[in-house]
C-alpha cells in the first residue's frame, strides 16, 4: 500500500500544530508529511499589534519554520498556495503543484473592510509581519516628516484605528505606551498626536465582561486616547476617513494613518474550492473536516465552529486553532489506521486582551483579571503558545519575560 | 558704564566653541552673553550622514546646550532668527527682539541646490537632525514597502546621492554597511538593492590625494555602491533624478530616495543684511569681523577665508569653525578691554573622511591614513569635538568609544 501524502497549507497556529502533532505520532516510513507555507517563518499573529505600534521588533514576533520541525518526518515548501483542487485532490503554488490524500487547509485570515469605499487602498492592515512593519514605518515616517517641514500639517500626527474589537483595543494600548517614544524620539509634543477609534457597533470589545470593558476604555483614554463609538467609518481617502455621526451627520477625520483592524475573514482560496463557506470560513464538521469532502480537514481562521452555549461561532483565536491542529493530527491519523475520527471540543480556557505590555483585562480559569495581573497572564499565554509548537527552546528564544512589568 | 551685550547667534560649532571660551573668561558682571538657536540641543553636524542612514542614533548626534553652558553667565534663549539689523544693531526672532553690542553670526550651512529643477522638492537633505532622521525612516520605509508591496516597485529600494564630496562619500560609506542590515531587517534580497553616487565634477573628493580617493571608491564598490563621475544632475522628479551623460544623452534613474548631498551655502538671513557675501558665506576680515562692521564677528559655515597657500577658500569644518569660535572670543574680549584683535590663522590638524564605522582615509599630522588606522582617528577626532566644547564629561557621554572596530 502506497504511503499518503498529508499536505499541510500554512504554518500559523493551527497549520503548524497539526504539523508538530502529526511528526510526533507518525512514523517517517508512514506518511508524506509535506507544510506549504508562503514564508520561511511562522509569525505569532496574535502579537503583530506589538509589532505595528512598534513595542515589539519584527524579528521577535516570527521564527523559522525549520526551528520546529523534523526534517527526517516533514518536507518543507516556501510557496504561495494559488489554487486548491478538491475534485482532483491537487494544490498548485507558484512553484509547482502538490497532489494530497489527506489536505488540512490552514491559511489563517485576512482582513475584511466590507467593501468600504477606498479602505482596501488607503488603509493599512495588521494582516502580517510585512504588513505590521510597513505601520510601525508609516508612523516613524510621519513623525519625522512632522518634524522637519516648515509648515507642519498637524494630521500627519493623528492616527484612526478602525474598530474596537480584540485587535484594535490590543493595539490602541501598545500605542498609548508607543506614542510617548515617539514624541521623544522625533522631538513632537505630546499634544500634538491624537490616536481615535472609531468603531461601528455601539460598544467596546463585545463578548467581555461590561467591568473590564470599563476598564480597558478608561485606562486607554488616561494614555489619550480617543473613542469615537457607534459611527461607521464609510470612506476611506488619502486624507483621512468620513465617519457617520448621525442619520444625515458626518465627519471627517484627517488622518496621516487609518490602520483597519475591525474585521477578518478567511482566504479567499476558499471560496473558489466550491466549499461552502461564509467570508471564506467553512463550518466544518464535528471532526474538522469540511461537509461532504473526507479528506479535507479545515483548522485556524478558516474553521468556523458555532459555540451552542450562546449560538455564537468562537471566535477565531490562536488558542483554539492550536487545539483544532492537535485534533486533526489525530482524526488524520485514524483515518489512516481506518478508525473512527473524533469530535473537536474546545476548552477555552480563558481569553486576555493586552493594553500594552503593562495592563491588560480578561479572564483566564473562570476569574476575571485586570491590570498587572492580567498583563502577567497574557505573558504567559504568549509563551504557552511557542511552548506548545516548539517546546521549551523556542519559547527561551522568543518568549516574553518581563513578566512582572 | 553699561554691560555690553554679545549676541551669539546659533549653536553649532562655531557659535557654541565662541560662547564657551566666553564664559571661560569673562566675569558674570562684565558682559550680558546670550546665546539664541533654533533648538535647545547642539547636534554634531559632521555626524549627520550616520543619522541618515540610520547606523547612529538621532539622539546620539546632539546633546542639550544647558549642559554646556554657564546659566550664570550665559542666557540661552530658544528662538529662531528672522532677521538681522546690522545698522539698528538689533536681530528679531519669533520670539522677541534683541539688541547688542557684539554680534557673532555662527548660522552654519544650507543645502545649496545651485537651481536644478525639482531638487528642493523632491530630493531630501542632510541638513540637520530633523532631516537626517527623515532621510532614515524615508529609507525605511520604502524597504518596508517593498516587502509588502504585492506588485514589486524595485525602484524603492535605489538610492541615489547626489555628490561624491566630503559629505557624499560618508553618506554612502555609511550606506554601504547599512544596506546588508536593511535587507536583513525587511526581508529585501540583496540584489535588489543599488546605491548610486550622481557627480557632476569628473571627480570624486577633490582636494584629497589621489591615492587615498582610489582607495575609498574601491572599497565603497566593494560594498556594492555604484557611481556616475561627470554626470550632473539635471532634474528631480518624484520618480527619481534625470542625469546628463554626453552632449545630449541622458539617462533617468529612476530612485524611491534621492539625497542631495552635493553643495552648502551660508545662511539666508545673510543676503538681507546688506553685508557683501557670496551664497551668504562673508569674506571676513582677518580678526572674523564683518569687513565695515566692527561689531560684527561671522564664524563658522557663513564666513569665507581664502587659503592663500592654494588661493582657493577654506573649507566649511567643524575643526575651522571651532578653532574660529576661540578667537573670536578672544577678539571681543580685546574689544572689550580696548586692546587690538589678533588674526585667525587656521590650523589645520589634518581632514579624515569615514567610509563607514569601519574604514576611512585622510591625513593626520601629515600623515596619509586609510582603512582601521584612518577609522581610529576619525573617532578620535569626533570625540575630540565633544571635548573641546563640553569636556569630559560630554565626551563619556556621546562619545565614540568603538575606536577599534
Amino acid at each position: 500500500m502506497k504511503r499518503p501524502t498529508i499536505l499541510v497549507l500554512g504554518a500559523g497556529y493551527g497549520g503548524l500544530s497539526t504539523v508538530v502533532n502529526l511528526q510526533k505520532s507518525i512514523g517517517a516510513d508512514e506518511a508524506d508529511i509535506v507544510l506549504i507555507n508562503k514564508n520561511d517563518y511562522h509569525y505569532e499573529s496574535t502579537w503583530l499589534h506589538e509589532a505595528a505600534a512598534g513595542t515589539l521588533s519584527p524579528e521577535q514576533v516570527r521564527y523559522d519554520i525549520k526551528d520546529v520541525i523534523n526534517p527526517g518526518k516533514v518536507k518543507f515548501v516556501k510557496a504561495e498556495v494559488q489554487a486548491i483542487d478538491i475534485k482532483g485532490k491537487v494544490v498548485t503554488t507558484n512553484v509547482g503543484t502538490h497532489a494530497y490524500d489527506y489536505l488540512v487547509i490552514a491559511l489563517g485570515f485576512e482582513g475584511e473592510t466590507f467593501g468600504i469605499t477606498g479602505l482596501d487602498k488607503y488603509a493599512l492592515s495588521i494582516a502580517n509581519v510585512d504588513a505590521a512593519r510597513q505601520i510601525r514605518e508609516h508612523i516613524e515616517y510621519q513623525f519625522a516628516t512632522w518634524s522637519l517641514e516648515d509648515e507642519k500639517d498637524d494630521s500627519r500626527l493623528t492616527i484612526v484605528v478602525g474598530g474596537a474589537g480584540f485587535t484594535g483595543i490590543e493595539f490602541l494600548g501598545e500605542l498609548g505606551n508607543r506614542v510617548p517614544e515617539l514624541c521623544k524620539e522625533f522631538d513632537v509634543p505630546a499634544e500634538k498626536v491624537r490616536v481615535i477609534c472609531v468603531e461601528a457597533a455601539p460598544m467596546v470589545l463585545p463578548g467581555f465582561d461590561p467591568e473590564l470593558v470599563d476598564y480597558a476604555v478608561r485606562q486607554l483614554k488616561a494614555k489619550g486616547i480617543e473613542f469615537s463609538i457607534g459611527t461607521p467609518v464609510v470612506e476611506a481617502t488619502p486624507e483621512g476617513v468620513n465617519i457617520k455621526k448621525g442619520e444625515d451627520e458626518f465627519e471627517f477625520i484627517k488622518a496621516g494613518t487609518v490602520v483597519w483592524a475591525a474585521g477578518v475573514r478567511g482566504n479567499r482560496l476558499i471560496e473558489e474550492t466550491g466549499i461552502e463557506n461564509m467570508r471564506a470560513r467553512v463550518k466544518v464538521d464535528k471532526d474538522l473536516r469540511a461537509p461532504g469532502h473526507s479528506d479535507v480537514f479545515i483548522v485556524g481562521d478558516c474553521a468556523l465552529m458555532i459555540n451552542e452555549e450562546i449560538n455564537r461561532p468562537y471566535p477565531p483565536t490562536a488558542q483554539i486553532a492550536m487545539q483544532q491542529g492537535d485534533m486533526c493530527a489525530n482524526n488524520i491519523i485514524a483515518l489512516m489506521k481506518g478508525n473512527r475520527t473524533a469530535e473537536f471540543v474546545p476548552d477555552i480556557k480563558g481569553s486576555i486582551a493586552s493594553l500594552g505590555d503593562d495592563d491588560a483585562i480578561g479572564v483566564a480559569f473562570g476569574k476575571k483579571l485586570m491590570g498587572k495581573k492580567a498583563s502577567f497572564m497574557k505573558k504567559v499565554v504568549d509563551n504557552r503558545s511557542l511552548f506548545m509548537i516548539g517546546g521549551v527552546g523556542l519559547t527561551l528564544k522568543k518568549g516574553k519575560f518581563n513578566l512582572l512589568k
